[in-house]
């Protein structure tokens, strides 16, 4: 089975936005052994989306159109496809019900305009979104299913894990595809690639991609075969040569994030983090804390963005910071030392640098970083020079920060 | 004249790549008036290529292919236009002379496979590629431009900006297109649509797209127009009204974020900001900071996830924290106000709430949070309950904090 999406918006197709729901759809199509041929992007226009949709009809068995469920005139695809298919809209009580039951609980009144999303085409079933007013819908016509989710990500994303994809196994013949994702740190995409293309060229199944993104270099894995067993069995052939040639700079194999390995380890370990923080602004303390339960090993962060919150909130002596900087080695060390003993968590991290755009000087430049992590044992500082531009380098910054944490506490 | 751009490569139909030349190219196609209508994204195939370029002949004035015009079999775009338009492609000598002398000067050999980039559709023209070795194509046809242009970014915007633009630019009528972008907080899309559907639904020029982002409800405007003051003149008049119609919900009309605004009146009153934030762990003093220019007005943050560090960075009484919990009125506007006491801000705000998947009640659930904000005049808190998961209310919570002080501040 093939499949096509529509990504149907007039903001779309302008230079400012992109449509990103496919990216997630395919992947997890792709994990059906379902492949996407096509992809289209339309306005909010029903003439254009007609032609986009009567010529899906003709070649595809699958079609996902993404957007256009909303509340107001311009969400067209569910009267589009309607007319389309020649099924009649009729209103749906029940949803009716869940929309204005969704309001109450907010406080607020259901706008009258809302009621569009009650109507469903005859013969359609509609699909409940957890996360916003407008239902899915999935109907089948000779032989081709036809799925319509909510353009917000987190709406569509809930929609089709917990409705769609269940139903969509049941279509297709079961073969087993099984993905693997090795995430490293430290190491850029060329030089990951050169360490591990000799291995995976020589093998056509499991497919390789390598993959360079902000949080880490990934290499994916994806190996197909009748049973589970067979393709995890290839997964681990060649996945065992992958992790022996990158050696440490792998840090998981499962797909989590660097910032939940770091909290694994802690857990682990029984150790607690505080972080003082001045260019990353509260960057850090935010990646630590999107994992679920950081409350049992991360205390809090002071961000540090005046000087005088140095002193005063981490206990960096306000003579060290005129006599050094406070960007410098010293408050460094000081930032990291003062929130350990202040905190009493086992570890302390001290950040300060220059983020940019201003703030730089020949001597000090833009992209200048010291991290300090002190514990128990003693205060280690690093001196980094990060490259781009101020959200980059904030973020480069927490992400050394995040390694410097991962191989102190692993070891 | 409207275009449709087809972008061409199987890369571009997995989850890991996407298409982006698509959006350089509506950018400069937007600026000659020239409207995108249709995006197609298909895989090195040939049929199912074919089918997408007689579709967008059948309806397109300008159609631009990117990619597949490299050397390898699976470059397909040349020949495939070539039969469809039922041209006949012949060699350029001089196209292979210039990819001869592109590859001696690299120190080379040209590739026999190179030889395929020498071919051009009777007819057509050819257009230098500076970055690289495949030319570009200019074929019309009964009134239809189509453009073909090599995939690598670098090489389609040199030859895009240098060769087609300005042949482009003879096509159509002169005129000028401008953009306004509006950004409402504190009303839902529907609500926003609701106030001014009457108002915008009276105008066909500007086009009006209204688009929910996580950080506000944008209001798109596009005027045409034969001169850049008749198009901001209509821009002035359909904005002016729903200018009044949204009020005090409009926080920007330039494209400024929220947290942009919130700098700019800080800045403007000579205010500091402080924070003390629990479940959104330092995600707002981020947001704060991602401004450059922001140490001028904000101190910095605790963020105080464990209980301890309520109290020892932002002064909280650990029995209040014993009697009415952690998540409670009372702690909001002890942080609020504690935060404000240590670091001498103007404004101080505290944020305590539960931001999931665990730890939520019946009677304190998942979503609960308290913002409070104090400032020289008094202490204010609110109740929100927020829905969606731990990424989301974490989101919400920062987003009503922000509008929180824009409320107050710009008073």
């Amino acid at each position: 089975m093939d499949a096509e999406i529509i990504a149907v918006g007039s903001e779309l197709l302008t230079p400012y936005r992109q449509d990103t729901n496919s990216l997630f759809l395919t992947d997890k199509l792709n994990s059906l052994g379902i492949e996407v041929r096509f992809k289209t992007i339309v306005g909010d226009d029903s003439e254009r989306l007609t032609q986009a949709f009567r010529a899906a009809l003709g070649r595809s068995r699958l079609i996902i159109l993404t957007g256009g469920l909303g509340p107001t005139e311009d969400d067209v695809n569910r009267q589009v496809v309607a007319e389309a298919l020649g099924r009649p809209l009729r209103e749906v009580p029940e949803i009716r019900r869940r929309i204005e039951a969704r309001f109450a609980r907010l406080g607020r009144t259901m706008a009258e305009n809302n009621l569009r999303q009650t109507l469903v085409p005859e013969g359609a079933d509609w699909l409940e979104n957890k996360n916003g007013t407008a239902p899915g819908l999935w109907i089948e016509k000779d032989g081709t299913a036809i799925i319509l989710l909510p353009g917000p990500p987190c709406e569509l994303e809930a929609m089709f894990e917990s409705v769609c994809l269940p139903r969509l196994a049941r279509l297709v013949p079961p073969q087993c595809l099984r993905n693997r994702v090795y995430k490293a740190v430290g190491l850029a995409e060329s030089e990951v690639d050169q360490r591990i293309a000799p291995i995976y060229k020589n093998y056509a199944n499991p497919a390789t991609t390598i993959l360079a993104t902000p949080d880490a270099i990934e290499v994916h894995l994806r190996a197909r075969a009748p049973s589970e067993a067979e393709a995890d069995a290839l997964l681990d052939e060649l996945g065992d040569k992958i992790e022996a040639a990158l050696g440490d700079y792998l840090f998981s194999s499962g797909g989590e994030s660097l910032e939940e390995m770091v909290g694994m380890y802690l857990v682990l370990r029984r150790k607690t983090l505080a972080v003082a923080e001045s260019c990353t602004g509260g960057l850090l303390a935010e990646r630590l804390t999107r994992v679920p339960g950081s409350s049992n090993y991360f205390l809090g962060s002071a961000v540090c963005y005046s000087n005088e919150l140095k002193t005063r909130l981490a206990g960096v002596p306000q003579k060290l910071i005129e006599e050094q900087g406070a960007v410098s080695n010293p408050v460094a060390q000081a930032l990291a030392e003062g929130i350990r003993r202040r905190t009493g968590a086992s570890m302390g991290i001290g950040i300060t640098g220059i983020a940019g755009p201003g703030g730089g000087t020949a001597e000090k430049p833009v992209g200048l970083v010291f991290i300090a992590l002190a514990d128990e044992r003693s205060t280690q500082v690093r001196e980094f020079r990060f490259p781009g531009d101020r959200q980059r380098i904030r973020h480069w910054a927490t992400q050394a920060a995040l390694e410097i944490i991962r191989r102190r506490i692993r070891d």
